[in-house]
């Protein structure tokens, strides 16, 4: 099937709004040129209420895992204490990159499909009083999972120094982490996910804590120097050549935030997290991650009445339902969907109905309509007050 | 509501398909160049099975009127008896046209939601033996009805000599019109319906005794004298500068058509009526319009416990779901629904449940879910064989 008739429910990548798209086909411009300068002095201070913070967001040109290793780099030396929360593939990732820095890891390993215990993270603190950093992922996308950052920020910042640094990079855009208030030092985020955006751009947002430690750690690096994307952000420069379409397409992202609100972005994934989650328990789809512990953008499915993995393949042959499968040791257990960034409640709708259909051909047990029944009912009782 | 977030299910404009815009946002060309002769001899082949025709497409820059106004000046002389068949708005405009064109026009009204008999033509037909030429709509778009196109015009062609003259502005692409078989001699059509571009092309298909009566008439014309079209088409050219970005589109259209198999392509647009059609039923939703007579490309309802006008306005504001109201004397009677072109199954699933999602607002009666169990039901039954 044509990617035109796709239906891309991934975790991200996710579909690109008309106007974005049309946004990121523009003639190029010189990057060291007022064209540039005028977008990025446009784009710099209306990041700031998408990830909650009155500090600076820098831009760089990368994949997500460029903001991960932005982070550890600019924060930490060899041989410095840190925390990492390993609860899926990406909590695996941030322990790979702190190894691979020579950092002395204290790894919480959690259960795929659990969120880490605010008491997990204390214990290990407690274990050591020389921690620096603690490295967490606010939405596991391996799992679907969302740990409760802000209890977490909280304890840690009461117990110790350590610098708070989240990889929101499935979070950042369609769940409200409000960063300065839950005490976050970094939080990290990539463009192709709830930012409705190609991959090709990283985003770190700093408090003036993370900063001071930034500016006085001489680890060295270079592409990844957050030092020289902060000192050329005032005058509306990059430190090297950036994604220009997609700068032109995050410039129309934002306007887009603005109009719909910020607030009301992250409600809307609140909204979906529940349709789908109503819709599948309606249609006896065991959902791997519990109430409390589930994420706002994805969704992980463990079937026991028919194979992961053969759902995907009829759902992308015959719908171009593009679902995704379950990673590393999960591969073949759970299917995921991604409800995230250009996608709105009448898109639940829609996945639920093709489900539903898939479901049938599988011989897989539900009553007729019932996920649909489930999903516009939690819509409505979610919208309720607007009537 | 931004135009981003809508779901445009009028019987026309109806979406773009991403590869079509993109084939549309090419640079111009010189209409009188190369590049727009191999566009043009790349087209012009390809049209002919879409309309199924062995004969040529003429393909004129206008909206669908000027191909129906085309069709008029093209084959008729002042004072001519002809038979214009009027169950709807697109009827009466056919008649109007006829009129304006002083021609002596022998109506068959019919009662705004029903089809016509081939009896009432036959019957019209013989009481004149002077009639040149019949005109007919296929798919009535402002009731949702499919005049049976293939009965009446065989009939037409059994009793006389008079043209068979057909409107398939809103079925050509939707709906196989198998022009040369059914025995019409001239069927035209626009680009904004089940042709899935915006509007600004029209389409005139001609027989061969079409084209004899257009080549001997000298009523006078200028913009839509086919003769000018035809006689272009053979060296790559049109007479006046054609709107080159449409036909960059109707380009990659083909294309589409042609990858998923035009007689495919048909069958989608019946099983999405099926689909729609029994999903209201389920709602208790009224048709308007009966089981034989439904057209393929856009279903109307006639709605008795709430106001169609209130459900087009909650649509449109909560869920960018843009449907037609009636249209004449039917305004505010009933609501449609278009499902052609760029238009697939899961956009049925869609529109469905968020029309169950409008229902229960309004406080209509029926069984949660029911309308997607139904759309669910029918789509499994018309692709079961695929299974």
């Amino acid at each position: 099937m044509k990617r035109e008739w796709d239906l891309l429910h991934t975790p991200g990548p996710t579909p690109i709004p008309p106007s974005v798209e049309r946004a990121m086909n523009q003639p190029m411009i010189g990057h060291r040129g007022q064209k540039c300068k005028d977008l990025l002095k446009s784009i710099a201070p209306r990041l700031k209420p998408v990830f909650g913070t009155s500090g600076e967001v820098l831009v760089l040109t990368g994949s997500g895992t460029s903001a991960l290793e932005a982070a550890v780099v600019n924060t930490t030396q060899p041989g410095d204490e840190v925390i990492v929360v390993v609860a899926g593939a990406f909590g695996e990732r941030f322990a790979k990159i702190c190894e691979t820095y020579e950092l002395h890891v204290h790894r919480i390993d959690v259960e795929w499909g659990r969120a880490v215990e605010v008491a997990q993270v204390e214990q290990t603190l407690k274990s050591s009083n020389q921690v620096k950093a603690v490295f967490l992922t606010h939405s596991e996308t391996s799992t679907g999972v969302m740990h409760p950052i802000e209890s977490i920020a909280e304890r840690i910042n009461e117990l110790s120094d350590a610098l708070v640094v989240v990889d929101g990079v499935s979070s950042v855009g369609g769940s409200l982490l409000d960063m300065d208030r839950f005490g976050i030092d970094l939080l990290v985020s990539g463009s192709q996910k709830a930012m409705m955006l190609p991959p090709g751009l990283a985003f770190v947002a700093m408090s003036e804590r993370a900063w001071q430690t930034i500016q006085n750690n001489d680890r060295p690096r270079f592409y990844l120097d957050l030092r020289s994307y902060y000192d050329r952000l005032g005058e509306g420069q990059t430190p090297f050549t950036p994604a220009l379409s997609l700068l032109f397409g995050l410039e129309e992202v934002l306007q887009l935030m603005e109009e719909e609100g910020v607030q009301q972005v992250s409600e809307r994934h609140l909204l979906m997290q529940k349709m789908t989650r109503d819709a599948c328990r309606a249609l006896n789809l065991p959902l791997l991650v519990s109430e409390q512990e589930a994420s706002t953008t994805v969704t992980s499915i463990r079937p026991q009445t028919f194979e992961a993995e053969q759902l995907r393949k009829l759902a992308n042959e015959e719908f171009g339902l593009i679902l995704a499968g379950g990673q590393k040791h999960m591969k073949g257990e759970i299917f995921r969907i991604g409800h995230m960034g250009y996608c709105r409640p009448a898109n639940v709708f829609q996945y639920i109905s093709v489900l539903e259909v898939l479901l049938k051909r599988l011989g897989h047990d539900f009553d007729a309509g019932a996920g649909s029944a489930a999903a516009q009912e939690a819509y409505l009782q979610g919208t309720r007050e607007e009537t």
